[in-house]
């Protein structure tokens, strides 16, 4: 039997994965600083751990002994991320973690990447997908390089120590739980409190992927053995106008999102679509849900918690 | 006055390079497990402290306050650290020392790479010259990739903090204190001992540089405010042969070094040396002395303390 060691398990994408492993039947073992907002079903068992201290996760590796790894856990908080010294110490934790993991006789890691390690000023990005091997990698941003740069570790860590690795780069999620800062969110809101919603023109043309989808294709590639990076999103080209009209109609209210009432800003990139073909054909995940389906249960979700 | 803390102080390179920093003027703080062999001359303060240590670390950085951190620790032992998964304590290390360091106001960060950051398999090395941004970075051992990631993660976190960054990446070195087990040490010691030496055909071209002068020239560049990466080499090809042969003739005994009696490593790269111009023109470092003087100088310190 498989066992698992999720991190950033009570994350907005982790939570999803966890319950997709527990539902296929693995022994799911979550590290986490605080307990789940719900429980989980099926064999799911939480450790109080703080990551950032490696003498205790090396303990809770000895303890648990599993044989595959799922890393979540890293600075997330909205807006900070991009720029926060915290970058470094989860690259930190991460390379500790992995030596631990190692250790024990762990078989396989798989961590979360980012679409951010792609060069997005990349010209063949202007109407091309992000391919994992050839889109150039350059990333912009600190996130970026931390994220790019631990991939790099990892990759060459566990070819020396006879591990399978596999990076699951994300792309634009969406989904409940989210920072009520984000996009969809701050439309939900707004329209529920029948407020216009100033958007910028929403021209860019972004790759969506709700994160119960996200959780689920990395439950897959957790367990497949594919290795090296592997997208994770959706494939399908969608504006932000796009998606706040969505949001907007599903509301009856479309007409409350002012589009171009904002600028643009000037370091979005124009298009950002993932190639899904690794995640389709190589780890068999199938395309996800519709975008629409995902958004209308997101703002019941968000209704009712509201 | 500017204020140095040095790290890896009592290495092969960092002694040097703490005694020219002294030389000039510097006040220096070196962090060391153990003792330096030889007392250092000038302003230099040594402290005990165990750099994997992250809190004893801190502790230190915010009692000196250093304006400058020339940072050399990391996994070293001879043949071992190519593939030690110590390289990944010294990413985590090197990520917490960072981070203190900017923390106290630290302004200027100057770090060892290697120049198994190169791809060696690159076809312009064949005759050409390890350029800085033109050879293309590949590395294909452990140490390489952590150093790279290394780098990149200094660079983006320097550039988010608003500090200086430099990267020495050193090629070739010998000099006294050596690992016997190690090129010219080994054949110093054969012909000592009035033995032959077995050596490869020697054809691979190198870039060999002093210890003493690779330390001359890391304190060069820590006083410059040259950013990025910068060779730190001679920029002068020499064969292997050339090499064990000048020894040989130093000794005396030139006919007891037998080129070919061993094989060629496989992933010997042919020809490995370093475009130095950045050092010479941008850092302002006049050529080093001569191989053989240095050679020479080893040879005698090398009889003495036999």
């Amino acid at each position: 039997m498989s066992r698992v060691l999720v991190t950033g398990a009570t994350g907005l994408i982790g939570r999803h994965a966890v319950a997709e492993l527990a539902h296929r039947g693995w022994e799911v073992h979550i590290a986490a600083r605080r307990p789940a907002a719900q429980p989980f079903a099926g064999s799911v068992v939480t450790h109080a751990v703080d990551l950032l201290n490696r003498a205790a996760t090396g303990d809770l590796l000895r303890r648990i002994r599993p044989s595959h790894l799922l890393h979540f856990a890293w600075v997330t908080e909205h807006g900070y991320y991009w720029r926060a010294p915290e970058n470094l110490d989860w690259v930190a934790a991460t390379c500790g973690l992995v030596r631990d993991f190692a250790a024990v006789g762990g078989r396989r890691i798989v961590s979360a990447g980012t679409c951010a390690e792609y060069d997005w000023t990349d010209p063949t990005l202007a109407t091309g997908l992000c391919h994992e091997i050839m889109t150039p990698i350059r990333p912009h941003t600190l996130y970026g390089a931390t994220k790019d740069a631990c991939r790099r570790i990892l990759a060459a860590f566990a070819d020396e120590a006879g591990l399978e690795f596999a990076w699951g780069r994300v792309f634009l999620l969406f989904g409940e739980g989210e920072d009520r800062r984000r996009l969809i969110p701050s439309i939900i809101q707004g329209l529920r409190a029948e407020q216009a919603v100033p958007c910028s023109p929403g021209t860019q043309v972004r790759d969506f992927m709700a994160a119960a989808d996200m959780g689920a294709a990395f439950a897959a590639l957790t367990a497949s053995s594919v290795a090296g990076a592997v997208n994770i999103a959706s494939g399908v080209p969608v504006t932000v106008a796009e998606a706040a009209l969505t949001v907007g109609r599903l509301m009856g209210r479309p007409d409350l999102i002012h589009l171009g009432a904002l600028p643009m800003r000037s370091d979005d990139p124009p298009h950002l679509v993932a190639d899904v073909r690794r995640l389709r054909d190589e780890v068999g995940f199938p395309l996800p849900a519709q975008m629409e389906d995902r958004l209308r249960a997101m703002i019941e979700a968000e209704l009712v918690a509201a």
